[in-house]
């Protein structure tokens, strides 16, 4: 086993994030980090990934283990690596060398945690054959994450407390996920005009995380059917009128995810169409960002981007009438009809497996409103919280086309000179953003936005990393 | 949804596999595709893999849905897309159309699958949230798939009949994955000189199968330290003198895997003991492959690569001794303690979710000879089977420094000899064949194994995609 991060920061911090929880919650804590679920059969697996949770206080990855906590100590249970795991996953270090690294208190093998079981509180995993593991310890039924109560629901709320706003450590994670997905988004605007399709440049993205060994986030959307939101085909070959939507992410060794977006043109020209939304697109991003700093309720970061997105339809001539009004009237979601972002951390909607305890503050829920309905958080901005900013406009056919839809909004689009802006399927522009005392930290700034800019780094010449090697064999 | 492969075959194919499964059991069978399970939290997914079996008979991967076979007619059962996926996912094939093209004689919401349950057969899934489905439809509890009885375990019999030898369709899938996958390696041996760690080499490999929108069809192990046999780690930097041991494999849309091992020296230059050991290896892998015809015992395929990687550590003076008692003895296993290889189709080890009723024929069962314990298939060789042939050499520090081995082998193992090759961990070299009426063909033939043409495909200059992007940024 190969420790993924600087091992001398890591007993302090979590010793730190464990008398945090102590603070919060009186009751005995237990965490299980999951298993890899089967893929066709049962040894052949999806990749491992802890809990966020157990990663949070456990500080690594460490599959089929738990940790339980109380007043600030850490157990570690995990087993012995068996001769055959030898044999096939090499020697791993031992349970004794995984405590000291993480500052653990003492360490049992997993069958010892029945005895220490009672009256703990925890958290469902996702990894259903854990989970039927935790019921088993635990003696008593869980329902699903995002329905958690009693005790259960105690310790989520001090785990979101917790977790909301990030510490040292989790920020230096969080920089350098950051850091390999500006690399990826590099790589992909500069293969993009060598690319005949969009698995290419999905190809080209992917590949920079992975030879930084980082997985990715979430599955990619790599796609010139920006109005698909979560688009994971990668079919279509690229056109050179076409616009080109990337949301991808890594996540480090320890789980901290990036999640960032750009649009660019496959040619490396925008058309004069594609050119004026991007800057609408761009300036209600920017205008968000402006507005970012503690205290702020996030809800009106999103209205002011539904405001700007509004304003500039209006005087594009797509949209009629008074952008507050139209904002009223949730009209800006017939081009813009997802939330301005969410919080990011260890999960890229973070705490997203708590539903919206993470999201929420107490008291709220989600709106039914059309444009307000998929708005992930809806807090006050705190200082040490990392939220992503994530303006669009998408033509999207289910929304466009519903004649419900067109019937209710009938008086305030033109649809006419919509249709001078056919080759604008979907725009997004996305960064990652730290909240800090003064306001707001782009932790993703590095990565350009600016439209001459974007197109000067998809027009680069670089060598076309999948066409060489098998030319070479004739 | 884009469909994946050539539509006017499948039917056709789709009906004689039918046809040749109601030949086999008299039952009505109903088979689910599955979902994607979980990663971090319910939105966040792995990507989804349907059941072999349900891809075999349905030749599509859909999400969510089930077959029933009964008498060659086949009911496809799916939903609709809701409207909120048609804005997050895209527009899918209506299921009309899916059954079109998958010639189902009728087509059925899901909820409407417990009407025709009763009395049919199933082979359990791996994705739990949809085996507890199959538990419910079918109205009884189901093992684990690789312990069926009565019915369900008829129905496995019968597709393991079937899936043991391969049709046109999958014969042209399987050519497919293989051609995708030789790309894959030629790309990782030509990148390896501007690598310098083994996720580089790795993101060299995948990428070519991600450019192709072909996942892999395992855990890629792409590693210097190939004695640890299943490694799925990466962070290992790349020396002059290391051999990189690279075992990747993609899988085509519909399912159908390839299995490539290949080890090259990271210098492009192998050294006087790696040569030795690689032409060791490389002789058993085509003494192997030279017996393999119809009829032939695969276990007999096994123990001429163990005779003959004997014989030649007899000669390179690491072994003592007679080569064939020195088999009989087991010792050919302190280097080579892996089967030949396995069965390769849907599944990259086929079948195995039904344990070994598919690699071991009636009445047969693992042995436990150190020497023979893990070879996963033994059955007399048929035309249209398709299996791997992976001999290898490993220095296995849980074998070769486990105290019990060392005495019982003492007398045949020159351990001062033996540390002349020290550079020489592990090396592996694997073709995927298809057993013919006339002897066999290597599907993976087109990856050369010869040793200079190896060097010389290593030694080539290309460029390194992982570099050039981020260096444009200054």
């Amino acid at each position: 086993m190969q420790l993924p991060i600087d091992i001398t920061s890591l007993p302090g911090a979590l010793q730190r994030r464990r008398q945090q929880l102590a603070a919060r919650i009186d009751l005995p804590v237990i965490l299980w980090s999951g298993g890899s679920p089967s893929r066709n059969f049962p040894a052949n697996r999806f990749p491992f990934r802890a809990s966020s949770h157990f990663l949070y206080f456990a500080g690594l990855g460490l599959e089929n283990a738990a940790i339980r906590l109380e007043a600030g100590k850490l157990q570690l249970f995990i087993n012995e690596p068996s001769p055959e795991a030898a044999l096939w996953h090499g020697s791993a270090l031992h349970p004794n060398d995984i405590a000291a690294f993480m500052g653990a208190d003492s360490v049992h093998p997993l069958s010892e945690l029945a005895g220490y079981a009672q009256p703990a509180v925890t958290i469902p995993v996702q990894d259903q054959a854990t989970l039927a593991l935790q019921v088993q310890v635990l003696k008593r039924d869980l329902p699903p994450a995002q329905a958690l109560s009693g005790g259960d629901h105690q310790l989520a709320a001090a785990i979101v407390d917790l977790r909301l706003t990030h510490d040292q450590l989790a920020l230096s994670e969080l920089r350098q996920a950051g850091q390999v997905t500006i690399a990826a988004h590099l790589a992909g605007m500069a293969h993009t005009p060598s690319a005949k399709t969009e698995a290419e440049v999905r190809a080209a993205m992917e590949s920079v995380l992975t030879a930084a060994d980082l997985p990715t986030a979430y599955a990619s959307i790599v796609t010139v059917h920006g109005q698909v939101l979560h688009n994971t085909h990668y079919g279509h070959s690229l056109q050179a009128g076409d616009l080109l939507l990337a949301d991808v992410g890594g996540e480090t060794a320890t789980g901290w995810a990036a999640d960032i977006t750009r649009t660019w043109p496959v040619s490396g020209q925008f058309s004069a169409s594609q050119r004026a939304i991007y800057e609408l697109v761009l300036a209600a991003h920017d205008a968000c960002i402006a507005a970012l700093r503690p205290g702020v309720e996030y809800r009106q970061i999103h209205l002011l981007a539904a405001q700007t997105i509004a304003a500039g339809l209006v005087e594009l001539g797509i949209l009629r009438g008074n952008p507050q009004s139209l904002v009223e009237r949730d009209a800006h979601a017939l081009f813009f009809p997802h939330g301005i972002g969410h919080l990011l951390g260890l999960d890229v909607h973070d705490m997203e497996d708590l539903g919206d305890l993470a999201g929420y503050a107490p008291g709220r829920q989600r709106s039914d409103r059309f444009g307000l309905g998929f708005l992930r958080l809806d807090r006050p901005l705190q200082a040490g919280m990392v939220v992503t900013i994530e303006p669009g406009f998408y033509q999207v056919p289910a929304i466009l086309e519903d004649s419900d839809r067109r019937s209710a909004y009938q008086d305030c689009v033109n649809w006419q000179r919509l249709a001078d802006f056919a080759d604008v399927r979907g725009i997004r522009i996305e960064d990652d953003v730290l909240i800090t005392d003064q306001g707001c930290e782009v932790l993703t700034a590095a990565l350009p936005t600016d439209l001459e800019q974007v197109e000067a780094l998809v027009s680069q010449s670089l060598c076309n990393p999948f066409a060489s090697p098998t030319t070479t064999l004739d």
